[in-house]
């Protein structure tokens, strides 16, 4: 059985929606935000205190987007994945890659520094720093979905979609959306009519609720 | 044939050091850091400005790490992969995003807050927030490297070590070596002793001063 720890629409977001779209069975365990803060049992379950968490048996894994390679190749048949051989298979990788390190860590510290901290601890220029870094590193979207494609890659939808559409939706939780240019704004609303998108925003709606969560502080 | 557009110690030392290991030819193009402040003509390669930037035929990877995925699968045979069925397959793709998304992103902020802004734009808090942020996710490291082995995984050499390899690096570099625990840094001296990271290392050093570029801001 797979259990995946998650708080509701953050970077965990992404395996509970790749769980979907491969209809797996998972046992999902929602936890206040962030739980380092709220939950010190958590640690025992990940020292880090970082969400995601995914258990599969002896198999611990705590970053999303390698979940969505692992997911896909170990417990779907490659499916939602690209083929070594295949043409695309190096932007395949590199925007499963580039959806977190790039394009989602930045907003953190504008996150951070905006709305998390307190008041006498909130940097201004940080924030803005932060969010002008983001906006500069969405340069390669555009180009690619130029052709009024809706996924990423010609291939049809990847993991690689679902990488990179946590970190816009992050941006427009944020308040950003405004800033986000077009196409990238278009393929990102084609992608929220998938029934399995749905299905995880469902479930962590009612798992936060059944838990009586806190609301998210975005 | 293979390019990399690199800048010498900085992140695009992750495909420099693998096209090393896996003996492959190439043409490395030294960049001054940060080539977005020094080199606009750049731009023109790579719209994000950044390196590493990986070019093969048609395909232009921007994400050092999943260079690392796609040499060793594309050009190495699997070479310092770890194969799908594998027990460590998890652990494996984990350790390959964990490597930049969360042990290197927490120390560009630190560098930027406290040594590359101009002095009225230095942000001592944020450069110390981002110290503690990084010192506190080296949490997995000690475990997975308390048997006294010389990789992260059971497998051997692979990929993933020089992942997380290059983190440890710039914190070396940045001069927090004094924060590093023991079993980390006696993994991270161990591998610096292989022919191809060595290789690696006098390759930079060589193309920087063909090309007569300023020294590293670390």
């Amino acid at each position: 059985m797979l259990t995946l720890w998650h708080c509701e629409d953050t970077r965990s977001f992404r395996p509970l929606w790749a769980l979907e779209e491969l209809d797996l069975n998972y046992d999902l365990k929602m936890l206040p935000f962030p739980p380092r803060a709220s939950r010190k049992d958590y640690f025992a379950e990940n020292p880090l205190g970082t969400i995601p968490l995914l258990v599969d048996g002896d198999t611990r894994m705590t970053e999303s987007c390698a979940m969505l390679q692992y997911l896909s190749l170990r417990h779907g048949q490659g499916r939602f994945a690209v083929p070594t051989e295949h043409a695309e298979f190096g932007d395949y990788l590199n925007w499963l890659h580039h959806g977190e390190a790039t394009l989602t860590f930045p907003q953190t510290i504008y996150l951070r520094y905006s709305r998390m901290e307190v008041p006498e601890r909130q940097l201004p220029q940080a924030a803005e720093d932060y969010r002008l870094w983001f906006l500069a590193r969405l340069k390669l979207l555009e180009p690619a979905l130029s052709d009024g494609r809706d996924t990423l890659l010609q291939s049809g939808f990847t993991m690689a979609d679902i990488a990179v559409h946590y970190a816009i939706e992050l941006a427009v939780l944020l308040g950003l959306r405004d800033d986000l240019p077009p196409e990238t704004l278009r393929w990102f609303d084609g992608l929220t009519t998938r029934p399995a998108y749905q299905r995880a925003k469902a479930k962590q709606r009612s798992g936060a609720e059944a838990d009586n969560l806190p609301p998210m502080p975005f």
